[in-house]
């Protein structure tokens, strides 16, 4: 835990995190990124774009942050998204009730409220800070609510993920995509939710950022292109059928059963490819499977990418079949049509079982709204019939009605296709805990030296070159400041420094993970600005070789790109 | 307006702007951005940084959008960010009370809430909704309440501008700018504005996007290092002394004293640059000063970039020195020290002012708090005293103290420097009103043939390429993906379409402001792969040449980067 500290206190120091608002006293849970955090930040996103945009041809949109109520009504947020509380009686001191008793379940967050407030009490239970009286255990929503407009009419919340933004985009989206399947759709940005007494540094945090891919498929089509090509690769998985973590390959994951289908398992697979390519080290990193009682009632199933922090094994990532959940449930909210139109390859005769309003009965009972009831009726499934009710939505208003009001007749159609509801496949990122693990993976300190190298992968350093001159005199310091230019003009990241020792500004790029770094001496100038050389000198091996000035943006650029390569300068 | 109706059903249509929560009935004032809008929007954020960033070397950072009440107490936001509102006594519709008389004065948001009152009855100013008698009116502040963490001990607001959360890091930002003058800092994110009645589109949004810039600098000097290079460029102002607009250079504009300073002259050319980089037509942009009643009374000076639109002249940027507003306000309120070390070339003896606590008098009064007290004392300049008192703010609690507690005494001190606020020059964006901007100056609707293009600038266009096989067949369309891939693998946005006539697939590019298309022909594939040639399309003057099929990206990145120009091909 002592390399943690020093790294969150490097964090800090060098301008990667803050935690904020410190001037005001601070405010848990909450950090700033800093200017070498924001470009860190912003490279983690580029490599998440380059994948699932540039490879895979995905689309990205960018919804906002504050939701009306009916929309986290409809996902579930409203009445599920809450944590279990109690305050300190004599404190007031508020806790997460089910961190209170970890030490004696092994899931406690699975408990309900009474039998919390029974464990309290047989395990002894009180408050960490006073030692006083615990008192009972509620529900505490997470969703940090405003109020959109004037007056509190028009209730509002913070989005606890981005999801929603695109599941309520999906109309719209699925029109831009020409109504084909799959459709691909990321979102970048901020996520909220209101913790109760947030610990952990970057890991639990009140306002977090996300990275979110939802990827919708036909139901009965659950296979990937790129599988084949994968299907050979390994991955660590945890199942949830026993304790045992099993190495094997993509394909035979999918034939024995153990992740679902061909199109989660490609995903699965291109998270690790994600993690990797930004610098998780894939030896700390494995796919645990949820939980029956993890896992949510619609997902058809569920695997988190963890990797091993000091905080121990951490979910980073999680990769859900979410089913058609996400948009049967806006679809019967919002009463809009959430459909693909499944085209046959040649029309068909279909027989099919359709729900038929009485208007009859419903004109004298719902007089002005019968016609929207009606609608609302001859929009849902059969299916969706229980104990021969029907719960619609119209006008805004949910009416359950008895089949006084409907019956559900067979009707043969002569069908160019058919309506499905597009399955969800979701890889959701915590960007900010990838950020951490990033860090926590690349820090590298040597005791005894005390010295400490940020192995950060060149894609994502925030600083590609340091360009040093010797000295800052005898034109060192212009011929220094020109390279410095002609890099840094061409978008590459570089950082001017002049002073102090060589050696100490090695070590300040190195504590910051600057993959290379140049130093302008004698000779570069010696020989005429065309024609000197310059010292380059790479991070992880600490060896140096010379190469021609107008040299210093190719191979940088090359060293970048992987097209070079350090040793065979 | 037709043209802006029009405008507004291209985005919804093509994908670049939905209006929210569309399926839920929608919510006033905010918009999502599809995927084509997500592209241009990230492509203008690019350009921004590569002129503050890349350009002028200011850092960029990434802060929360909830905040603690205690910033927007210090901003000034939580007493003055309002505005006047009425509710209709009969129907309950909320109304803007400014925008009720605006036909009847030139300037309504200056009015007082009585004023307001008043003029509704001379005006017979009634609901507009309803022909309603309206109530009295109130102030409305705009800012998102809501409360973090359990309970509401902690009230906390959604940012109205991002500008706070640079100011708040302050002091980390000094360090990490080694405690140097000037620092310029950037942040793009989020701002939350709670309309009471939101119209206009995209100009009056709730939940917003924002691009600012703060640039501390030593208050004795507001020149600037590029000022030079740009004092003979043009800028179109309307100053506050007249009703005059004026065309002249920078240079003349601050000499004759129409621009407070050089440095701010020197940002106000760069936000024209900006703007006409980004495809605003520099004869509908200008810059307005604010009248004597709308500048902040802490403001040294302030200027808007407004442009022509549809909506008439529109602020899209407002360009102010500050003073030292900002940081004062935070030094006073949160107790810490936010002054720049201005070292002298060499040690002087000064002559100065300083308040002393007097802890006898102290002690008794304030026991536990008086330490406290005593620290906050000293921390204030004597030029803070008035009529005799201090107020000072220690652990959190303010408190005003008469000189009974304190003295000030002139001490004569050796100093290495001394301790200045530094002022803010801030370059704040509207990056929503400049999105829409661009595209209103880049829409060009032929009526006559009922044809539309989108004359985006290629640097912003969200699409470079449109890569058409003739036909989908014969290795047309195989060599066309080949070319879309080659293109889009290097990070150029480029869009496969091989549906329609070409003519229909040109007018599809052209809509959403393509700057070229490429098409694949039987020629392409009779020559072998190698040797083939593709015609490429220009938008503007829907020009042809044929080029190498090995050309394409080359050509297509020479295009973008300005190194070619289509005409020569």
């Amino acid at each position: 835990m002592n390399d943690a500290n020093d790294l969150l206190s490097l964090c800090k120091r060098r301008g990667f995190i803050w935690p904020s608002f410190e001037m005001y006293g601070g405010v848990a849970g909450m950090f700033d990124y800093g200017p070498l955090g924001c470009v860190l930040k912003n490279n983690i996103v580029e490599v998440w774009r380059a994948i699932y945009k540039g490879r895979e041809g995905f689309v990205e949109i960018d919804s906002e942050t504050v939701n009306p109520r009916e929309v986290f009504k409809a996902s579930g947020h409203v009445d599920g998204f809450a944590d279990l509380m109690t305050y300190c009686r004599a404190c007031g001191s508020p806790f997460r009730a089910d961190h209170l008793v970890k030490d004696h379940y092994e899931n406690p967050d699975v408990l309900t409220p009474a039998e919390l407030d029974e464990s309290f009490a047989r395990f002894g239970v009180t408050c960490p800070e006073c030692g006083g009286q615990l008192g009972p255990v509620e529900e505490f929503n997470l969703m940090f609510k405003t109020n959109i407009g004037p007056g509190s009419d028009r209730v509002g919340y913070l989005r606890p993920e981005t999801a929603q933004g695109i599941f309520v985009n999906f109309p719209n989206l699925y029109r831009y995509n020409r109504e084909k399947m799959p459709l691909g759709v990321i979102q970048t940005g901020r996520g909220y939710r209101n913790e109760i007494a947030p610990r952990q540094g970057m890991i639990r945090m009140r306002e977090f950022n996300m990275m979110e891919v939802e990827l919708f498929v036909d139901p009965d089509d659950k296979d990937w292109p790129g599988f084949p090509g994968i299907e050979g690769e390994e991955l660590v998985l945890v199942p949830n059928t026993g304790e045992e973590t099993l190495t094997m390959t993509v394909g035979r994951a999918v034939e024995e059963g153990i992740i679902a289908n061909r199109v989660l398992a490609y995903f699965i697979h291109t998270t690790k490819q994600l993690l990797v390519r930004l610098g998780v080290d894939p030896a700390r990193l494995r796919f645990r499977q949820h939980l029956p009682d993890e896992m949510a009632h619609y997902a058809a199933d569920c695997w988190d990418a963890e990797v091993l922090l000091s905080y121990g094994w951490t979910e980073i990532t999680g990769i859900a079949d979410r089913g058609c959940w996400d948009l049967s449930r806006h679809a019967q909210f919002s009463g809009t049509d959430l459909t693909h139109f499944r085209r046959f390859d040649e029309p068909r005769e279909v027989e099919t079982e359709r729900v038929r309003a009485r208007h009859k009965a419903l004109g004298p009972a719902f007089k002005g709204r019968a016609k929207a009831v009606a609608a609302a009726l001859e929009a849902v499934s059969p299916s969706e019939v229980r104990d021969g009710r029907l719960t619609v939505i119209a006008d805004g208003e949910e009416t359950v009605l008895t089949d006084e009001y409907f019956e559900v007749v067979k009707v043969t159609e002569k069908a160019a296709g058919e309506r499905v509801v597009p399955h969800v496949i979701e890889p959701s990122h915590g960007l900010d805990r990838i950020f951490y693990s990033v860090l926590e993976h690349a820090y590298a300190h040597d005791a005894e030296k005390d010295y400490t190298v940020l192995r950060l992968r060149p894609e994502v350093a925030p600083v590609k070159l340091g360009v040093f001159p010797l000295m800052e005199r005898d034109g060192l310091d212009d011929l220094a400041r020109r390279i410095y230019g002609e890099v840094h003009d061409h978008r590459v990241e570089a950082y001017y420094d002049g002073s102090g020792t060589i050696g100490r500004r090695y070590a300040r790029m190195d504590e910051i993970g600057t993959p290379w770094c140049v130093t302008v001496d004698y000779a570069s100038v010696e020989d005429g600005p065309d024609r000197g050389t310059v010292t380059i000198r790479d991070r992880d091996t600490t060896e140096q070789r010379r190469i021609r000035i107008e040299d210093v943006r190719p191979v940088v650029e090359g060293l970048l790109e992987g097209r070079l390569d350090f040793a065979s300068l």
